[in-house]
């Protein structure tokens, strides 16, 4: 591998070979191509644009950087759904054990919070106990008894990807979509996910602000893991509020559970369906879109995905009382309720400052080494389109300690209307087609 | 210094302050800046530019990373010549001892060769004994005794060019401008030069190829070092061809001595005498242009530029024998003589080719730690527009052995053309308007 003839190739808008993009990425996990090359690298790409072969091989050079794992063996489709991150979103709790309780594995890698977004991982460790990281041989063992299993990414898997990831992060080249899809795609398809759901967030609150941007981010998802031959599809879900009322991990796996039990907010429980339902038609378990969707309706009002969610907290070390009985997963010392300053319909929501303001108070961190408080964050009381009268409830504050200017910073979230307002659809597209 | 800020402004292509170029160059050089952060900027300037004001900046970032001389108390005019890299440009060797025998000190900080190109330093080495590191007390007290020194570069000035140079050459970075202009200028600023004439090289010898690449990178030198407050300005000259005839390094000793002495090849002195007129006149030893190329030709043909040159070599440590009697730097054991196939003009030199043939038969280095035969080379016997005979001498190879393949790779660069060719100019250009 030249890598001074490769940097020079995107350098002038040509294109790299699959087996060129192999070579610089295996020489840079070697270490034969410096971390200063493949800086410069990133930024050429970033620059002049990778195309749909070049993230292909990408991705493709990311997954076979680490081992890739099988469960083919164990007799039964697998399947995972991946967001690509929101305020407030749950979902990956809930359709886990709901998809296999209906018959398809779920062998889910999941990430940590990241900017003012939240993290399955961190939600799963609010449960006391849960352990997150499980050796292969604990995987597949699990994975075969009782159909899923929610851990952590291992140095064994797309080990390229974290030292692109790092890297990417301080050279500033982190928002180019080629580098996001390869780095997504590459840990899904090292789990050994059969087949891999998109749900692209849209909105003030996601990392893609425009319908056309998670368009485009979300084809190319789905075409690129299609590429690397694995079925797949998805939707582009609104993310201009939080997803349900709950923010913060301890918050959030009460909602979750609720939602399992068959209560929880309507649009987590509406989009939990949508995206399990198919995940079970794309993985094969239903010829139907429709009969997907009954079958997972099924499964989640016969308290069978609440007892597979049950099992996997116990088969993973946590606690089951603290499920049982959320209450025991802790509760914050201060609850402060944000009102309206006056009457009217709730126009807006600044979700991406709700969700700063969440790691501000310490649902969420911002370098990996932050410790989180799983008690804190806070309860939506009031939705877009949703009339409130002043002195109303907007949000609760949960909180560690009184905090005047988080309760005013808050408040700041919320635009009040003096018009009536529409609530907005949650689903805004499908990304089937091929 | 916020590296990632500094990064993605120039990605978004916005420019930079001074004071981010200072501190950012500073953060590099104590490693606050990881040279993962520099090659992402350096690919991100490349490829979106950086204009004449952020130039400036980063050249004066450069000068300050390190020690900047200072010769003004030793009470005359400073000056030295820089020349953007050809085939057998021996000047420099001629031109420092006349411009100091004319009263102005020279305090040349010279390179090694690069790429196809010679260097000053090595051809220097070519003289036994010739010592190319002075400490700077040593510079000081010669330069005041003689007028003249010819060095290395230490590592106590512009340090921080040196660090980016050696990212550049990994990066696939080397080829642009404002980096080009901040490397030569920083090194000639921090010299104590106070004032610096460039001579430009422009053909299929050059890196420049074209007049308008030769044009905008001179004009960009002369811009940049008035506006870091020094007098400048230069030529554009011809390099379609090698500067006199001969190529290596004691073979260009051997040359320069021949014009010192009053003979020499008649493109040699013609372009030293134009380019050391230019340096006095921008020294203001001389009020005209016109004044100053008598006073540098009277001081050559009177043998004062002989004499200071003789004075140089023994100062610093050269055996004056071997300069006196150029015979005793040695001789390659075999010379062989390419001849033209068939009758016809001189219509082009392939003058790349030579140098890159050059460096193959060990007149030059492909990496930093190469050694260089002085002794082998090559002599030209034609010149672009000369007529030749079928079986005439195009040139010699001075070789260590018998070498048919770079007898038929020095004959494959000579295109001998059917009808008359002219013969080029050899200034193309002046560089004197601001």
């Amino acid at each position: 591998m030249d890598a001074r003839r490769f940097i020079r190739a995107k350098r002038d808008r040509n294109s790299h070979s699959p087996e060129d993009i192999h070579s610089f990425i295996a020489g840079a996990l070697r270490g034969d191509v410096t971390k200063y090359q493949v800086a410069a690298w990133l930024m050429a790409a970033f620059l002049n644009g990778l195309d749909a072969a070049e993230t292909e091989a990408l991705t493709d050079a990311l997954v076979r950087s680490g081992q890739v794992f099988d469960w083919s063996a164990l007799g039964r489709p697998s399947a995972d759904k991946h967001s690509t991150g929101g305020v407030g979103d749950k979902i990956s709790l809930i359709l886990a054990p709901l998809v296999a309780a209906c018959g398809v594995m779920v062998p889910t890698v999941a990430g940590r919070g990241l900017g003012h977004t939240g993290g399955t991982l961190d939600k799963l460790e609010a449960i006391p106990g849960f352990r997150v990281r499980l050796s292969p041989d604990e995987m597949r063992h699990q994975l075969d008894r009782i159909g899923v299993v929610m851990v952590g990414q291992g140095p064994e898997l797309a080990p390229a990807d974290g030292m692109l990831y790092a890297l990417r992060d301080v050279t500033s080249t982190v928002e180019f979509e080629p580098f996001i899809v390869s780095s997504v795609v590459s840990k899904k398809i090292a789990e050994g996910a059969q087949t891999i759901v998109y749900d692209v967030k849209c909105g003030n609150g996601a990392f893609m602000t425009t319908l056309a941007a998670a368009r485009s981010l979300g084809r190319r998802l789905v075409a690129t893991t299609r590429a690397l031959g694995r079925k797949s599809s998805g939707l582009i879900s609104d993310m201009n509020q939080p997803l349900g009322s709950c923010v913060g991990n301890a918050l959030e796996v009460r909602e979750a559970i609720a939602t399992l039990r068959g209560a929880g907010p309507p649009d987590v429980r509406g989009l939990t369906l949508e995206l399990a339902a198919r995940v079970l038609e794309a993985a094969g378990a239903d010829s139907s879109l429709e009969g997907a969707r009954e079958r997972a309706t099924r499964a989640l009002d016969e308290g069978k995905a609440w007892e597979r969610f049950v099992a996997l907290v116990k088969a993973q070390g946590g606690d089951p009382a603290s499920v049982e009985k959320p209450e025991r997963l802790g509760s914050a010392p201060v609850v402060a309720t944000v009102t309206a300053k006056r009457s009217g319909w709730i126009g807006s929501v600044d979700t991406f400052a709700l969700g700063e303001l969440g790691v501000r108070i310490g649902a969420g961190r911002r370098t990996s080494d932050q410790a989180i408080d799983p008690r804190v964050g806070l309860v939506t009381k009031a939705r877009l389109g949703d009339r409130v009268e002043a002195g109303a409830a907007l949000t609760e504050l949960h909180l560690t300690s009184d905090n005047p200017k988080a309760m005013a910073e808050a408040a700041a979230c919320y635009g009040i209307s003096e018009t009536p307002v529409d609530a907005p659809p949650l689903l805004l597209e499908t990304l089937d087609s091929p």
